[in-house]
């Protein structure tokens, strides 16, 4: 077995998380000044360390909750980060991981256990620690990928919601705006936004409608659809 | 700094590569049967530990390398495989990276250094070792989803190619087949895929028009197409 398991490459492995939110109808990610050497003081991810007895993912959803007290939270893995050097002291691989968070209808538990957690928006970041303006970067791109593909936009949306909120949602992720009349054209194509019969007056006299999500069953190569889905571009 | 960084919690980090290649038309992983304890005699993907002194991407690179004596491979990262137990006698953490390889080009290189390593259609695999068919089955999805929205397919085709050998391609990766005229019509509308005016005679009286692929510079917000670019799906 020694021959096999060399206990000379041994490392630690630690996770980052990077955790978006919208604020101010701006994308935010989830920042703290470290309290700690190395690099004490410099704005960082929050993330931790594997510990022996708990897997890769559970560490991850573990330093979340810790944070935010929260459990049912959208994660996704991002992948690993392994340059040689990326801490000064020590080898370490993180695994980054990328979260959203419904801001506004959740922000009362967020920096409630990290007093030093503040959201700042991901177009006006400060210099970070080690490579994590790197993992942002990924998760930015890969965030604008999944949401393409995938119904990921409702974990940031609430329960109900206009048309209007879900535009400015995919414009301020993508980062530019999007034609209102091809928009609504390409969500009367998604049979998952539900009309839900409601109208919103808080924001004008004409009002808004207000729809929700309903999960749809994945398609199969049996049951795929003739087109392709509509997908938000 | 003790604090921080704990020792205790130090654990073996490993690479495996999932390498994809096409041969006689269907869609192969290649695989060998590991020569050493643990799992002597199983099935398993092409990996390795990562040593200190260099990155878990280079360690990636230097086992596909060794195996197909190629540097030029396209590779991506899949991510952290990081349950507890994936590993009977140790905790490992591996980082699973997807290769893609040219087999009809390059045919010659493989199996040369390492003799057990054979390709094995994914559709009929063996028991593997470990978590290494939860590996094969992320790649697979990681590939028809990253095929649907990047120019990957070209890594598999030669320089020059019909659209029939195109089409065989995108039908053997999706695992089902495609309407040849709406294939053709989707493929007309991508600037990267030139008509080199040349005829290939040795499949048919007719022949079949070859193409080749010509790298567009990848759209920015600024002069990103007022349409979604065509994907085939």
């Amino acid at each position: 077995m020694q021959e096999y398991y060399s206990d000379n490459s041994m490392m630690l492995v630690a996770v980052d998380c990077i955790i978006f939110g919208l604020k101010d109808n701006r994308l935010c990610v989830l920042l703290y000044r470290r309290g700690f050497e190395p690099c004490k003081g410099e704005w960082s991810l929050l993330g931790g360390f594997v510990n022996k007895n708990e897997s890769v993912d559970s560490a991850a959803r573990r330093v979340l909750t810790t944070l935010t007290g929260l459990n049912d939270v959208y994660m996704q893995q991002l992948g690993a980060f392994g340059a040689v050097n990326r801490e000064p002291d020590r080898r370490v691989v993180s695994v980054a991981y990328y979260a959203l968070l419904n801001v506004s209808e959740r922000n009362t538990s967020v920096g409630s256990v990290s007093d030093n957690a503040v959201w700042v928006a991901v177009d006006s970041l400060p210099p970070l620690v080690f490579d994590h303006q790197e993992m942002i970067d990924m998760a930015l791109a890969a965030l604008r990928r999944d949401i393409k593909a995938t119904p990921l936009v409702f974990e940031l949306l609430p329960e109900m919601f206009s048309l209007t909120h879900m535009q400015t949602l995919y414009e301020t992720i993508y980062g530019y705006p999007l034609d209102k009349r091809n928009f609504r054209k390409r969500v009367g194509t998604m049979p998952e936004v539900i009309d839900t019969g409601l109208i919103d007056k808080t924001g004008s006299r004409r009002g808004a409608r207000l729809f929700t999500y309903r999960k749809q069953s994945p398609p199969t190569p049996e049951n795929r659809p003739s087109h392709k889905p509509s997908t938000i571009s």
